[in-house]
């Protein structure tokens, strides 16, 4: 996951700037593919480790298939580079007998789009997937003590960002804050699909009562990939964006953004956070 | 740029958790379409704002055009959301007559791709476009003074993240340290093309002599849109991830990290930056 480079580093002093050369240590960021039988569905720029929950998670929060159930195989694809070395940077999946790819999201989208219609509410519409899991029912209950000591625990299982600076994180905990899963990625929305396909291939979805922590800001597309996988609640350290906070509010997700001990803000799906307090304001 | 929204903060504190509820500023988050004719080629999540710099900067950094001089008209599609209100969620390129779309770094990507070779070497043709502008022979020289200060002369300038936390910027300055213009969006790519489609319409290109500041980390993406650009160094405030290095080895751009006054470390084309102090180590 990380790879060395020569580097200059420049400090500048009051006698002028001092110059060192020495070998820095970078995140490794690389193209994936992903195919389904003989068709490419997608490339993104991730780091390389957990390729097939990253495919598997991918497909998960795109909407395509349920759960782990319908995918029979995932391998890599045995490419070369050119000096004839295999790299692992195509992940071939084989559906299970008579599953088949849900592609109605791609198709409304087209749609939509050709309708002259990616707007307000109907954008939502369009760019959202249909869940599979409601997470809006979901009566988990999650205590402030626990939420606010979430980004604290996911740094805490950050291995490569020590040495590198440069990637995001997205960790799985329960309700209770028990740590399940963290994964690393240049990409954050990979290290998401990371985790999710973790839990798929685990059997764990949808993911009831679990609480989603991310490291950085909250963006439309992490909501909703916390809603595909049916988590009730998503936690990030900084801010959240303004259609982060309608999509979390419509789809009944808790979003809690800014959170930093010992303080936090909600912004979406208050009623699951217990405060003996009643709310003043 | 911002939107209001309630919330509820939450306070740890010796005596348990109190709360406050009060409004907070959001930055915003819409999809934008961008269509060439009838044809959509994109939709990206950016901030509202500057969407005619945005598309038009978009095609120039995916290679497709070269300057603002092939594009006759850029005007927002006149969609209407469920309420009859006016949307600006699409924007319409018209091409100038005679001129055509460059779309074979698409092609390529798809020719390679289904041809089992996004890895290594490979994989950074395949997916780079063919810069019209070369960077290599830009014999600019910057100095440590200058670049370390850059990434604090942008952050003066953001206007938005200080009311949101929620926002990237990206600048362009000239080798002396001038801000040419300054653009924030919940995209950092956004906001490189937005800074880029600026210097189109500014008929700036190619963008030789100039420095690109990031706000966050230096991915391949960004390393990629700075050199369709023209721009032969790029600032970032954080980490560079392994192949923007490559590819900013390999296009001979000055890529220079963590640049956090007083230090600063260069990962490629060191030669651009002068210092009086002959290199050790």
């Amino acid at each position: 996951m990380t790879k060395r480079t020569p580097s200059v580093r420049i400090t500048l002093g009051d006698t002028g700037a001092s110059t060192t050369r020495r070998p820095d240590t970078l995140a490794v960021e690389e193209p994936l593919e992903v195919r389904v039988g003989a068709t490419p569905l997608n490339v993104t720029m991730r780091t390389p480790g957990d390729d097939f929950d990253l495919a598997l998670g991918w497909l998960v929060t795109e909407g395509m298939i349920a759960d782990a159930a319908q995918v029979a195989q995932l391998m890599h694809c045995l490419d070369e580079d050119e000096n004839g070395s295999p790299t692992y940077n195509v992940v071939d999946v084989t559906l299970a007998p008579g599953a088949r790819l849900d592609t109605s999201r791609a198709e409304r989208a087209t749609y939509t789009s050709s309708a002259c219609g990616v707007c307000g509410k109907t954008s939502i519409d369009a760019i959202s997937a249909t869940s599979r899991y409601a997470v809006s029912t979901d009566t988990v209950r999650l205590s402030p003590e626990v939420l606010v000591g979430l980004p604290d625990a996911l740094r805490a299982r950050q291995e490569v960002f020590d040495r590198t600076g440069g990637l995001h994180a997205a960790g799985l905990f329960t309700a209770s804050g028990e740590p399940l899963v963290v994964r690393e990625d240049v990409g954050r929305h990979n290290a998401v699909d990371k985790v999710v396909g973790w839990a798929a291939r685990e059997g764990r979805l949808p993911l009831k009562g679990h609480v989603l922590v991310v490291s950085g800001r909250a963006s439309f597309e992490l909501v909703q990939k916390a809603v595909m996988a049916g988590i009730p609640a998503l936690v990030a350290v900084s801010a959240p964006s303004s259609l982060a906070v309608e999509l979390a509010q419509s789809s009944g997700l808790t979003l809690v953004g800014f959170t930093r001990a010992p303080r936090m803000t909600v912004y979406a799906g208050a009623e699951r956070v217990l405060t003996e307090e009643p709310v003043r304001g």
